[in-house]
């Protein structure tokens, strides 16, 4: 209940969601289809995910030599997903789909997120789905997209391997054409794949009829050598069991074996596997090798795979946001409920009197203020980054070209921000539990278990780093954050004309010009390792400003609904707002002092010296 | 080694632990015999802790519904620990202790932490045995901490109930006098308990003969009703089993029944229970009630278990650090073998050269240097508390005077900042794992779920940041913050007269005055509610402010014993100490900004705006 109308609310009063249906990709839409997938959503998650949250944590999954053990739940709940439609969600009608704006199926998904993050993973069909949509042949999107979509198989993502974790040049799975007339296999280019691949989630189960692996290889040249880098990789579509043009299995197994299965902090409803390609386990048709089809050209597979990151990285900052609320409310139930100690001030020590319950802390509110700034802000970034999304893909040219670029420099923020923040809101979460908090028999630990996954995978803090001050905020002479930075000055414009507002946007304004300030001293040698020695600090920082502008813009939205803040909800996003200002913001500071140093501190130490 | 190292040097070169040995106490002592004691729980911790702290993260403690079932290798440890003499390291030698300045002890248990924090729990039987010693009859003595202290029996302390977990007032254990001739016992005047303790570490095992459980309840007055407050706390002595004056076993058991036992995030190798006191499950001696024997005057409970309560924090400060330096040593060395990626700058991106080690990226350094930073000035900090407990018990009036006013000012710092920081290290010991970090095949992740105990445990964060802002820095008109400026001082001064130092001497100075101003302003208005509406942001501050000094005092010593720096991890030192005022320090400023003005947006929110 809180969470949808704090989604509303974002989705129509702040994002002003329902304007998208003056476009005719949408105009079968109105609020109340909007409205009704995410009731659905909301019961689905309520009645198949949600009681089933723990289960898959405590029953995780098993191998027996042959086939991958899931509880029946996450069955039930892959079933009841499938069912509703939502894997194809924003897809066009002819595929199946039901032609949502993006904003409106990120929104909706939030509430399987915030349920049970792991009984489902469905975003990597809908991923893998959409990828072989815009690069596929019309064969392929036929038998392998259109099934993804339809819910009889799954997908994945197969990119890396043991030695190559964040590092993609480094693969080394094989691919090489299966002989005479190769070229001609109506489902593409058919090659055999050799290789190891790790960390591919949902690499095995039986949810589903089959599994369509997309796979990252690389094409040896004449000389049996593979071209170094990113270029020399292809992407490939790699059955677990083999098909024919019509989708019907042909009742071959292809050589596509499950080494292992990686035993998680958390995350345990979704499998995590070693799979190896080629080794021979289920040898098929006489060759050795699986069989994959090639999907777009050879050596452009990084870019193929790559279309749909920066939704993958919007799912991820969502899955994080969620969890960060599922702590928040959890705790905040708990707050309400716990009698314990009474407060500071009058006869507050006075032991004869009653316990009170401990959202009468001054701290315990302090730390359920700070989990829903971080929770409600990252929602709101995230859902503003989808916003984007469908702009870029429905807007007016020059519209659809500032919202990718603006996504450009989002992304990153998006993904890491809640990722880093709103695990700390799952600790204060636990935090506020007490002992009780550090037991199994509280939700809370398990969120800050499954929490701490965002921050390494769709590629680690780090990299989120390089990305944003090595070239995000940087390419085409920074158009990027300039255009960013006049997002931001419209919204401090408004917000000065507003009484309430008017501090908290010249505060913005500043912290604005010293992300701006300490972006060029890191770049002022020009030389990339001192500039980039620091980008964590940076992106911290710069994440900090991004989400303090989002909490502005949210206020905006506020006082235009309810000026007098006469509904409590409003009044505490507004509190909420002021926290980010009051207690957040002022640590850019701290963040910065190194960026515009360029201090060469940790990047100078040598191993020895640790 | 590694570890070992970093501690002599604290302990030898920076506290000057062998000074101690002309005291009349460790006459007897010498570096041999530090190094001895230190030797010896180094290689118990090796060969009994280390190499099965998964196996006791892996195999809970369980209840067969009579007995707690351990693993096999609890017993070994539980052993080796008991014949090592630890238990009473630093106990008279009429006692059978070994009279080990408090510092040496503290040290010598770091192996064991780093090794394996929750194989054992023997603190709790030490500072249980060392209670009675204090406050205990000659009889008491020679019966319970006697032959806790020689490892026949194990402690606990049962302070918590389900109701009342940090709200000690609340509790309801009831102890009413045994019959008549209750006083004449010699075991101590007789009481029958009855009550519920929650959170009871070790509260039931098989590890030893009996456990000696020393359990605060109340006494009622005439009217049958209890005193309200922690002025009607009692403190008694309730063994599990009942013993009589030589300290054998009567073949009685005692009324203490385990209820169940807490299924926890981590810290597994340590059960943790409810106990029921008196519920009839034993009956013993015809009557009603666990039969206890009251130890110090009634009323006076709480008093004599929180006598050793600074040496209790700082065992959970310890705890912290040394996790967090656990953390820090398994990430150097992924760190140092795992091969990953290149560099950036000169050909870094050139994809035909071979991959570097991580430990080459910057990021990856600064996350080990921030570990290191953490953990060893935590490590430090705690060390120089255990000097000051030694201090205070064999010093000149006036040391033992300014000791015991400085431990009240940094124990609470002692005990919260490593919960915090270390806990944060051991993320970022994940994070350099990245994938491998997230599953439990490497020790990381049971480091940080280890670790979040810590926070939690002997007074949570919020009451450390009330004990400190509320207490300890107002107390005596500030005269233990002016102690506490004074050696900071003394250190600033020093430090002014170094080249590499003086800056930092200046930055320390600062930061000083920066929380001496925010102490007043929170305080300006004399009102609790609005001075402590932060706590929590103050004492994060106030601990980094000692950090930073903790951090160029050890730099001295660095300097004092190597001003060249030609030792590789003294140069390392100095980067660590660089590292903490570089990009921690500046952090102060965030924090106290909430302090200085008061701010009470968080402490203002009404339930219903959440």
């Amino acid at each position: 209940m809180r969470l949808r109308s704090t989604i509303d609310f974002l989705l129509y009063d702040w994002l002003k969601t329902e304007e998208l249906n003056s476009r005719p990709r949408f105009a079968d839409h109105s609020r109340q289809t909007f409205d009704a997938v995410m009731d659905i959503c909301e019961r689905i998650a309520r009645e198949k995910y949600a009681p089933f949250n723990r289960t898959v944590d405590t029953q995780e999954p098993q191998f027996d030599g042959e086939k991958v053990i899931l509880p029946e739940c996450t069955y039930e709940a892959r079933k009841a997903f499938a069912e509703s439609g939502m894997l194809s969600a924003a897809q066009d009608y002819e595929i199946g789909g039901m032609q949502l704006p993006y904003t409106v199926e990120a929104a909706a998904n939030c509430f399987f997120a915030a349920a049970s993050i792991s009984i489902g993973s469905n975003m990597l069909t809908s991923g893998n789905a959409n990828a072989i949509l815009v690069h596929g042949t019309e064969m392929q999107k036929q038998v392998f997209a259109a099934n993804e979509f339809n819910g009889r198989w799954a997908g994945t993502m197969c990119l890396s391997e043991p030695q190559a974790g964040s590092s993609l040049s480094d693969i080394t799975t094989r691919a090489e054409a299966d002989g005479q007339g190769f070229e001609d296999d109506p489902l593409g280019p058919r090659y055999r794949l050799k290789g190891n691949k790790m960390w591919i989630s949902s690499g095995d189960h039986e949810l589903t009829e089959n599994i369509v692996h997309l796979v990252l290889a690389k094409i040896p040249g004449a000389d049996g050598k593979f071209i170094p880098g990113v270029k020399g990789i292809s992407l490939f579509i790699v059955p677990k069991k083999l098909v024919d043009t019509e989708g019907r299995l042909t009742g071959e197994r292809n050589d596509v074996a499950l080494a292992g299965l990686n035993h998680k902090l958390g995350w345990r409803g979704t499998t995590n596997t070693l799979l190896n390609f080629g080794e021979g386990k289920y040898p098929v048709r006489g060759g050795a090798g699986a069989l994959g089809y090639l999907v777009g050209k050879p050596g452009e597979g990084l870019k193929c795979m790559f279309h749909m990151m920066n939704e993958a990285r919007i799912s991820i900052g969502m899955a994080a946001s969620m969890l960060g609320l599922a702590g928040y409310y959890a705790s905040l139930e708990y707050a309400q409920n716990r009698p314990q100690g009474r407060p500071i001030g009058e006869g507050g020590k006075d032991a004869s009197k009653p316990q009170s319950r401990i959202i009468e802390h001054a701290d315990v509110k302090r730390m359920l203020l700070a989990q829903k700034a971080y929770g409600e802000g990252a929602l709101a970034l995230n859902l503003y980054c989808a916003r984007l999304v469908d702009e870029q893909y429905t807007g007016s040219p020059e519209a659809a070209g500032q919202a990718k670029l603006l996504l450009e420099v989002l992304t990153p923020v998006a993904k890491s921000w809640p990722s880093e923040f709103c695990l700390e809101a799952n600790s204060l979460a636990i935090q506020i539990h007490g002992g009780y908090g550090y037991t199994r028999d509280f939700a809370v630990e398990q969120y800050w278990r499954d929490n701490r996954l965002n921050m390494i995978h769709e590629g680690t803090h780090g990299i989120q780093a390089m990305d944003l001050l090595g070239r995000k905020v940087v390419m085409d002479g920074g158009k990027g954050l300039q255009l960013l930075a006049g997002r931001i000055n419209a919204s401090i414009e408004r917000a000065m004309g507003r009484a309430q507002l008017s501090a908290y946007a010249n505060h913005l304004a500043k912290a604005l010009a010293e992300v701006g300030a300490a972006t060029k001293s890191a770049w002022a040698t020009g030389n990339p390792q001192e500039a980039l020695a620091n980008a964590v600090p940076y992106m911290q920082a710069f994440g900090h400003m991004v989400l303090a502008w989002t909490w502005l813009d949210v206020a905006l939205a506020l006082l235009d609904k309810d000026e007098e803040l006469a509904i409590a909800a409003h009044k505490g996003g507004i509190a909420a707002m002021r926290y980010f200002f009051h207690y957040e913001l002022p640590k850019i500071g701290g963040w910065l002092q190194v960026v515009k140093s360029r201090d060469m501190t940790c990047a100078q130490m040598r191993e020895e010296e640790f």
